[in-house]
């Protein structure tokens, strides 16, 4: 397991992180952490690692893309002094390009995606214990359809970034594609984007299989 | 992995259960098994091994004890004809022998409990692929505790029924335990009894160890 | 113009029809009608030929297969005595074999749909001036995906029984595919099934296409 | 078709155009246009033209008079940058000398109307592709009736205005007219004001045929 | 005044009666007679005349037509063995065929009113001291409106069953015309039928005229 | 009547003005005047002299004593140029005294009353047409009880001021008194303070009378 | 302490007694016994007397006279089977008499009050170890207010069966009237019947010392 | 009795204070105390000793620890200037190290508790006629509970500082402890923290024995 004892774990994205979590301060008992894959894991490392004593902090908020989360950075990243920090973000970046595509405004194109996204965990890194990126999704099975593709290659952005910036990367595409093999994406997602239950276990497997999280462990 | 293909999988109980499932049906989407170890079972179970296709019902109701579940036995276990049963019952009956001491009607007695609880698995046995008996639970360590200590005599009787109608069984307060040696109480339950995240994680564990779930499964 | 001077026009269907329509009754003033096709066609009957006085009715639910209006039929149509029918069903009884696939109890296969679909025509046609069958649709422009597959042959069927019985015929699928061309899926429907405005305007544009409604009539 | 690829079409008004739309923002999904002509014609833009892309911005308020215009023009008109401006106002201008006659402070008197109308468009003009003034209008067939008859004043200093800028103009009352032949006015409004479905589409057509949009492109 | 000592005084009628009055009983404290013109007969009559103690029950039912009255004749009339009966009916009757033209169903023809009005007031006038018809009404100035036309004819049917019937009479549209020619409808009623507090002083004091209340009394 | 054509008529109070008024406007359409004497007031002006246009203004607010009035007088009274100003204050600053005998600051005794009162009311009365000053009153017929003769001590200061300033007076508690003699209190308002209808139609009937309001006027 | 080892100890009265508590069982944790002298009851006996688990019901029921309890005494009472039952009813006998006194078929005048309560007290005596019957009361300090006088007589009737058939007896009247000589009615009721806390800690003191309760007791 | 004629006495604590009080300001009528034993002790003070005029304010607020006191130290007590001040603290200090063990942000250590409290109490106390400290508590009967031993410390703490600076002093731990020998826990408070109605009242007790109460007097 690569978490320490005491360390702060510090999760930032859109509404899959956010999953209707406590405000301002995403802490705490009574659904503070949401009801998606956020506290999930808080559950799981509490349930299996019960002396280790991590502590998870919550800073998603529904809707927001890259451009969103550069604003609230120092406030919601920096002033928190985490020691371990996992973001996911993107899907927002895209879909506006394809639920709303004459409101230009609204669209955070790869450009400006890849340009955002590097240097918030450029300027980071060197303050924090270990960066986990994690790559947006869309739960569709066709390759082919056009907004998978854009997501694929969101994806691909922040697959670069990890490796260029050495952190921790979860393919959460690549997660869920094993699970639509067998599963038509309605099962889970109604819109192809928020969750259920089931989906959230999806993140919540890949994310702890990165950071060597022991389920059979007494 | 116990399960087989296409198999429901029925869930009675009480609040611990219910966490506010949708009634009078208790699956389908949009939270219909509502947020507790029931949802996460399903969840685990979809994400896991999504080819197997099991159909989760959730059939707990906040308050109740093996009395109540005894009137409500035909409709919500026969009439559903689940091919695995899983039975979590007794909180009830012996909390409100501790917080309405003096309302004697309200109380179960471990005769009753234990008469109740028998005749409900034998009958049902037959016409069912596996019963999972599960205890009930408190989550106090301490063990000369007079509330734990009568949970514990409950939760004898189910460990007895199970043995004598070769159910499978899971300890739950045996998982809990292991955790309350690093965390108190009030981490995993304010009243010690309704669980957080982490608490149904727990019960989620202990059930899916039984039913030999391997989470390591590509 | 098809439709002649005081007729009742009544449509029934699922949860596109319904759109928060007034219940049990719906027809009348203060939306009624409900938010979408059906409020469509009535206003621009209304504005277009306010001197023929068309009685529109809505009697769609949201959720509704085939195997429902089968049960409240004598009710919400036959005694309702309209003299122009409007049908589209179908979607629910597809949608419920890829978003819950292992409750089986939910799915109206193909076979049941017709058949049901067929009795249904076949019994009103003799009582009413006109039906007219709308084909259930999916907005999702991959001709390859399993439930566009899907739902694209209970379109079929619905054409053969419109062939087969004399009835008006409108393919709100080949509709949908115009718009489809130019624009991506989420922009129509988030969940690919539920239109907004513009969706809604397609199916509209559709139905009065086959029934020779005038746009530029003075 | 008048408008062309891309542009930006932007509505002001009072509660005719609001119609519960999304606020402060007037556009993109979930109704954010509101429930009135401003959504129907977005709705018939986007069906009919999918791929000129136009975007539409509601930015109507309830019970607003040319002077609350006035103050929120440069932050709801010109901060905008629209490219095509539409204007209707004027109803509660009229409205108040009726309905609250005590209260001299609320009435906007034909000369401030039409100073200060004349003042925005003329500003406005130069910076816009094009301006839409469509009259207000009162849902009374009587043209006797004094308050039809000040509304037609207010709806005559419109189309002065619009002819001496040189703006595209929409004499709505006109439109209702034709429709008030055939149909009391209780049908198309209890308060002679606020639209059912079929004034929206009423107002819908007289706009979108000052435009030359064309119903029956494929 | 013709009111003596101890007297029950019922009024029936649609929603310019009921007026938010409580349900299913119409008398008591709380505002338990509404907010309209009962409520401030009642209040004049404690203030005014309090040692006569007259008991004031509400039977209106907004949206209810002379066929509604008569279902539910026995139950809140008869039943309540008043002294005094007031009628006022026929608003409803005349509206829906003007605000929902196409639905005969809802339309209650002058003939059918007169029928049942006569019938009503016929078998009840040997059961109770007095009863007071009071004609429905339009807040329209204009005679030659069509509704307007309509409602007159609607009260003088009223006017002559209660010269028939040798009942009191109150000549509601008569009483408004007065202010109408000072005001404009609007003033009174933004939809022409529900009255201001204006509109209900209105009808409180054509009431009270006709039974000979006296303000200036000591 | 005193009233003349197109004066405003502005009344200031505690709850029994106030009575749900709309805030911070108190005018206009829609009970903005509430539901009490203010109301009542108004729509007896309007359905009786309908052509001289009074506007009624109310600025009661609930709990208030004649030391709030001070602190809102700039704003609530003089910025509002009334032409008429009737004030009703004191129930609040006497019934503190009783109901809360131990938060002596929530006191506004006799002396701070009166300075404060006629304060106000000699700094207005040069800048509007007329003043009324109405008493506090307190619906308790016993004459002796402790609340009573303190109430009845903060009229007969009013009396005095509206004698040394020559303003218009209404007696309340003596208007009160003559139906008090006749219902026991608890008719007219549960907690002997705030009237039910009737109450209303009391204070609305011994203001009238003062302005000479001519109820039989044709 | 009269009081003994496990016994059921119920109230049942009017909203008095009622006080919010939970319907229809009014027993049990989470204010079910209400806000007022039940619960103050309640928890005296267990914070002082612990050990000898008395269970406490309620069964107020608000605006409920001697009447109402005769109708529901079956369920209510018989079938509850107490071992000590306390009554106290006769304010809405009384009271209605007072605030709603056109209505006389809401008065239960005194002889059908004594008639009643003496037929359900005879009746149910043998069946319970000890009946308190506690007088209606009026928080009036003037006795010779009508309303006071008229329940000072209720009370004695009260008192004369508590003779008669030997049960024990509260004067709630002779309690408040201590009180009432320190402070003004007001400040233990704004309407004279609903007590505040102060008022309820009254009647709690009251019934306490005629079962010999001792605060003191360690 | 400690108290004399017309004192003001202000509590100050946490949720077990707060119990829903009115918010800013804690004092008057309508439950402004809220529902726990400071509503308790008001009660019984008026009830018991009517003549003295105690003025009761509630500064309780739910989730603080004696670091939130310290902030709101001059606004909500300084400023009171109250005559007596009651302070009940440290539950929440000592509770979040057991419920939110990782947050060690929200943890007041035991040195700052003593330091903190020591300094209010010095400060405030020339400035006040009293000041009863008293001690947090935790409903646990176990003296070995972890968080009971920590509770039990930080009560020994107040006692010491109570004793320096001659301070009244309750020992609130000691009063429950009494009942819960005969009690278990969850009959006054499921979560050990939060008391039922007899909690409260052991609370009530505890403080009034201090000032010396008697429950007695006439």
């Amino acid at each position: 397991m690569k978490l320490e004892q005491g360390q702060k774990l510090l999760f930032i994205g859109d509404s899959i992180t956010d999953c209707e979590r406590a405000k301002p301060e995403g802490e705490g008992l009574f659904q503070a952490l949401g009801k998606g894959y956020v506290s999930y894991i808080d559950a799981l490392l509490q349930a299996v690692y019960p002396e280790i004593g991590i502590r998870v902090v919550n800073k998603g908020i529904g809707g927001h893309t890259v451009r969103d989360l550069e604003n609230r950075w120092q406030e919601d990243v920096v002033n928190q002094k985490p020691d371990w920090l996992v973001v996911m973000i993107g899907i927002n970046d895209v879909w506006r390009q394809f639920d709303t595509p004459f409101i230009k405004d609204w669209h955070v194109l790869i450009g400006e995606y890849e340009v955002t996204l590097r240097k918030l965990v450029v300027e980071t890194k060197p303050n924090v214990k270990e960066i986990v990126l994690m790559t947006p999704f869309y739960l569709e099975s066709n390759e082919q359809d056009k907004m998978r593709q854009k997501m694929d290659q969101y994806g691909q952005v922040v697959k670069k970034i990890a490796e260029e910036t050495n952190c921790l990367f979860v393919d959460t595409q690549a997660a869920f594609n094993v699970v639509l093999k067998e599963l038509y994406s309605a099962t889970l997602a109604w819109d192809r984007v928020h969750p259920t239950a089931a989906g959230h276990m999806v993140l919540t497997r890949a994310f702890l299989k990165e950071i060597s999280f022991n389920w059979n462990r007494t």
